[in-house]
């Protein structure tokens, strides 16, 4: 039997910050058709809100480090101010959004970081995906929001990238959905030339992929979020698609699409 | 037919404010055979946040004012950081829990609070509660938890009273299930004499209500409390009692039970 399709869409801090874009983008993820989950960052307000706490952000190889107070200003910013304001927006679109944390309704378990050279802190790498729970939700039309807070199942709130939730989460409903998993941030896809915001690689298979990081085309946050993408079609994701926020309407066509 | 139990149980801020009291009544909670829905206030974080970014609480008749940057705090805090704080602490405990405002899944729809000689800012007076999306979780053995936080479907968030939000979640669910409602708060009951925290009265009915609040036995905060217990009994409620934290689990029986 053919798979119905799923959309698991990841918004970085660029479309959350603009007010504009955000209200745009949240419009158009509710008018897609297809059963959905949306998986959101943080975003400058967590930085600002840290600030204002008097604690300063730690950050090794782009990985946030979080200690206790950090884990509570990121909770309190991911799960609570950012996760509620989208899913408030996304209801006065006529989707039903429920805005979730890992630990809610046990979705997404994870285990604290391992210790290695670096100590991450409350940083959550995820075990399980719950597919049977975030089923229900889909088969009551209900839109899952994701945000970056993960849970060990011993009453400990871990900090988790969000693009991982995305890519885990979108790999473990492929069991029951024909998955479709796009990364929407701030540029309209892997481009040739960093200079040309215009020279959009509209394609890229492992091959190419390999090339491109050997010739140093892919570099930088780039890579953690690429090996994300291929890691999820190996695993079963259908489809991946990386764009900004225009992407997930295929208004401009103008966008790169990953397979193996 | 019979309907089945459901039991809702609102924890005020002095179970919140103390790690002990919290692991504790949690515990409890995870405990109970019946379904069950918790609901929680906000407790002394809320004000310490507020005051580490320095916003001054401020309060009429014992309710919040809420403007923006209150808002945004009772959000980041009641939303995020308790609600997934307790729903992390009940998943530990095998209660599969999933934390709620009521902009999730539309679970509870209110409008801004109309200003009359006060204004109260961004606070909610509740319109509608979503049974069947409640039951919805309910009947999949997930446990809603509640934080003080509503919606307008037009996108605004709303701080909304957490006592208000239990007896309206129970009066709406009483269509569905035989509903037991308990507020757990500092005193074990309803108290004859304010001066001897064991002068429990156990039983009240809307009679001795009415003779209490003449007699200024009962007054302060536990006249908008008893309110909202007498009006979920006229509108439905089974049973309403009123106790400290061990009452859920009947451990001492001592505790107050309204009837109208």
């Amino acid at each position: 039997m053919k798979k119905q399709k799923l959309h698991i869409v990841k918004i970085g801090g660029n479309v959350i910050n603009n007010e504009a874009i955000l209200a745009s983008f949240l419009k158009d993820f509710s008018e897609l058709k297809n059963p959905k989950i949306l998986v959101h960052g943080g975003g400058k307000r967590a930085t600002e809100i840290s600030s204002e706490m008097g604690l300063e952000p730690k950050m090794i190889n782009g990985r946030r480090i979080t200690d206790k107070a950090n884990l509570e200003v990121v909770t309190m910013v991911y799960a609570g101010l950012l996760n509620k304001k989208i899913t408030a927006q996304l209801q006065q679109n006529n989707c039903n959004a429920i805005g979730l944390s890992g630990a809610d309704a046990n979705c997404i378990l994870a285990h604290k970081r391992i210790v290695t050279a670096i100590d991450y802190g409350f940083a959550g790498d995820i075990d399980v995906v719950n597919t049977n729970t975030i089923n229900v939700f889909l088969k009551n039309n209900i839109t899952p929001v994701f945000c970056a807070i993960t849970h060990d199942k011993n009453g400990q709130l871990l900090n988790t990238n969000a693009d991982t939730i995305a890519s885990e989460v979108a790999i473990a409903m492929s069991q029951l959905y024909n998955t479709e998993l796009n990364y929407v941030f701030e540029l309209k896809g892997v481009l040739e030339n960093i200079e040309d915001k215009n020279s959009v690689i509209k394609h890229i298979n492992y091959k190419k992929y390999e090339k491109l990081v050997s010739l140093g085309i892919i570099s930088d946050g780039m890579l953690p979020k690429l090996h994300n993408c291929f890691n999820a079609l190996k695993k079963g994701v259908h489809q991946v698609k990386i764009g900004d926020a225009s992407l997930i309407k295929n208004k401009n066509k103008l966008y790169t699409t990953l397979s193996i």
